[in-house]
């Protein structure tokens, strides 16, 4: 693996200082910031996410806050989720998309006050798009990047370790709800979400100076449950089926090919992608994500994805990949061609090292080896 | 110096196996795209720019089109620069703003016809700036990223790999201007450009499956020259003069503040960003850049900037640094506040290991000790 120049330009973080101190090996690069992507391997990384809990330096995670009496409109203009009944205190998963119905990014919105939002974005310039819209319109709001650093706790401890820093309190936060709440001075605001399966928190430290009291307040509040540093872990993110905005979907896609159909009201709605997002719904998407089991001996991660094929015919695109050691199967993220979407179609991915059959699954593996009903990841 | 995680979103570009086979030793992540940033070692990597002639893979200068009847009137909307006179075959570089007057991105922006353009960008997402505005106004354009992969040749060298591969023609390319060229059965796009001061073009290649034909082209065209590949270097740059955007100046800073008052006319100009910046011009900047000059022992780069202090008095902030071997000096860019920034002034700049004693410089250190009148490094 290539190393990593760091420089201005791909910001550190509040937290990173303490995340080389706890032996980042390898970082990638978020919203031109580092987000660290490994620590003692990803199989390694990955078991400990799945049996403890882990502080996340997430701050990439950029809040781009807009705030002002068109705050609301200026929101539902650039997503086609009706969040016409969005409470404040709730986080609500919204893809952002253009007047051609195309995702341009797939951030959460907390809604702080009725004219007060943070959008927590996924890795694009969202605020420039907001400020281009803003301008454009003559809307009557501020649109800026405040200093804001998420830093998630992540795990099957995360309740307990989180219990201990904020007390009882974090019990009653419900899934994508936000509360503030105080700890060693500092006054966080605490959501109950993340980017993993394993459930847990993220704190929205306002502050960077903050960074070190927070993160040694966490390990310290972690002690005895094995807390480690970590990020968000490829071989777990697949497994549970959440999406990766640039790798899974692009500027390229809408929300339905990315199986986003049910964040998406573009006819109750006044949003620039509505026109776009009525036509496509009308005729359904051409291609559509979907998982993969692909059997066969473990593969190592797909960086550059892989195309998939059907007795010699274009199928898809198999987007993310790795070995899952739980479930003991390569398991992938694809963009999969109608015809052949299916659950149980058999596949031929074409990888570096000679085509293998992959099978389509409905849903994520998480859920189809657990046999029990589908139920989202995401909140409806 | 950690390892970067690759993944589909730091995409790989139409040169990156080529890139890898020459041997790579670190990247940077750049418009969501991988940028070599390392070979052999930053040092060698510059000598041999300084002697030689290199191929650049820097496709993460991403281009965005736009095209249509509104598409000059939408350019000259995000730009302070009076693009009225720019002829065909013309590249401008010209700072986008917005309404507050803060620079957005640093672009080269190419004419290709009346009504079409590319803008080759710096690392920020201009689409979605362009978009927002284009959506907001409701303007007749098309705004799209095309697949379109610049690859640079640079150093002293440069002329004659040119001439070998693509004729005379290339001579009479004048200082950032462009012409097409035919090359191994393409039509290419040539301009006399790139992001150092050795001289050299950039080669916009259409098509990222011609990547491999364009790249073993350019090496066999270069044997005997001691071609190699390479890329942006850090010490050859700052020695230069170029700055760069999210190291130098940010979002945070106006083109006053970034030394670009001549690449500014606000008052001539229909932009969003007109009034901040009239405003500005009256009463100067409050800060700009400046390049110091730091004695002692060579001093590794600066990869998280240090800070500037005069008499106890914050003074600044370095933003790049590197130890020149040329000149036998370290060097740096700084951001600096008014009362500090004439030339000669002594500050001291806080670095990790302790404070040195940092000199103001009116202009890089190429030019300063190349003892002669100062000469813009960018064209009028």
């Amino acid at each position: 693996m290539p190393q990593l120049a760091i420089s201005r330009r791909t910001r550190s973080t509040a937290f990173s200082d303490r995340v080389a101190a706890s032996g980042v090996s390898a970082y990638t690069v978020y919203n031109h910031m580092l987000l660290p992507a490994c620590f003692v391997s990803l199989e390694e990384d990955y078991r400990h996410l799945k049996s403890a809990v882990q502080i996340w330096d997430v701050a990439c995670e950029r809040q781009v806050e807009i705030t002002g009496p068109d705050a609301f409109h200026l929101i539902q203009l650039m997503t086609p989720r009706d969040l016409s009944r969005q409470q404040i205190g709730q986080c609500s998963y919204a893809p952002i998309c253009d007047d051609a119905g195309r995702i341009l990014n797939d951030p959460v919105v907390l809604k702080l006050s009725e004219d007060r939002f943070w959008v927590s974005i996924a890795d694009s310039d969202i605020l420039l798009f907001a400020k281009g819209l803003a301008i454009g319109m003559g809307l009557a709001v501020t649109v800026h990047e405040p200093d804001v650093s998420p830093l998630a706790v992540q795990g099957p401890q995360a309740d307990l370790l989180m219990e201990r820093a904020f007390g009882h309190a974090v019990h009653r936060i419900g899934f994508f709800r936000f509360a503030r709440l105080a700890f060693a001075g500092m006054s966080l605001i605490v959501a109950r979400s993340g980017y993993s399966g394993q459930g847990g928190f993220e704190i929205y430290l306002e502050g960077a100076d903050n960074g070190a009291t927070l993160w040694d307040g966490l390990m310290a509040a972690g002690e005895g449950l094995d807390v480690r540093a970590g990020g968000p872990n490829l071989i777990e993110r697949i497994e549970a089926g959440l999406l990766s905005y640039g790798n899974d979907m692009t500027r390229a896609h809408s929300p339905y090919e990315a199986g986003l159909g049910r964040y998406c009201q573009p006819e109750r709605v006044h949003c620039v992608a509505s026109d776009a997002l009525i036509a496509e719904a009308q005729t359904g998407p051409a291609r559509q994500i979907r998982f993969l089991e692909i059997h066969g001996a473990p593969l190592p991660p797909l960086a550059d994805g892989a195309r998939l094929t059907h007795g010699g015919q274009m199928a898809g695109f198999a987007t993310s990949g790795a070995y899952s050691p739980d479930f003991g199967v390569n398991i992938a993220v694809a963009m999969v061609e109608r015809a052949f979407w299916n659950e149980g179609t058999s596949l031929d991915i074409l990888l570096p090292t000679g085509a293998r059959k992959a099978y389509v699954s409905g849903q994520p593996i998480k859920l189809t080896r657990a046999n029990r009903a589908p139920i989202p990841l995401m909140p409806a």
